[in-house]
């Protein structure tokens, strides 16, 4: 919930910082991949090549980049096994769990007025 | 939801204007001054001054941009009313209703998980 009262109070630099924040995390997992990822490992932990086995089409290197930039993020934990050879596993933290909500939410919004809002935009532009 | 199938399917063009319209509209949106019009539009029509007094700190110019904004995208509506002066009103639209959802739902996302997150970069980076 946005806090309305902010100018100049202490909540001002917590809003600015959330909402960078917010930005920067939604430009970095709102793209087809990161959506797939977060949607595979919200149902079970996987191994990198099982990962790759269910997003049909993604490259070694676009799972491997984006599987980086969830675990920074701490959306995604990764685990070495101490066998032989290593096994690495990957799963969904909670506050992945919780953003796996929050993504299905836009992707619900997004295909439910695509066609609304492409319209709207030819309409304005004209 | 992410259609889990689509490579080389029609659906795949679909996921990819969804995902490409999602990042646009949630990178548009996702700034303060966004935020807090679709909240007050949320709760009702407001005009442009009336705005302009609960939106504390906005100035005119940024007022005004994000408002053409969202009602490019048709998330807002603008309505002129025949009187001398004119009085323009700005009301939240179904879409529009259904973003401040989701928005929401990022905004208690970002601010639950904030300090989390910027822990986890920390470790991460370090």
């Amino acid at each position: 919930m946005v806090t309305k009262q902010f100018k100049g109070s202490p909540e001002d630099a917590d809003l600015t910082r959330a909402d960078s924040l917010a930005r920067e995390i939604f430009s970095d997992v709102a793209n087809k991949w990161a959506f797939l990822i977060i949607e595979f490992l919200g149902e079970r932990t996987l191994r990198f090549t099982e990962l790759r086995n269910e997003v049909e089409g993604i490259s070694h290197k676009m799972l491997t980049q984006n599987l980086r930039m969830l675990e920074r993020n701490g959306l995604v934990e990764r685990t070495v096994h101490p066998t032989v050879p290593p096994r690495v596993d990957y799963t969904l933290t909670e506050p992945g769990q919780a953003l796996r909500a929050t993504v299905n939410g836009m992707c619900d919004w997004t295909s439910r007025y695509l066609v609304d809002i492409e319209a709207s935009r030819r309409r304005f532009d004209a």
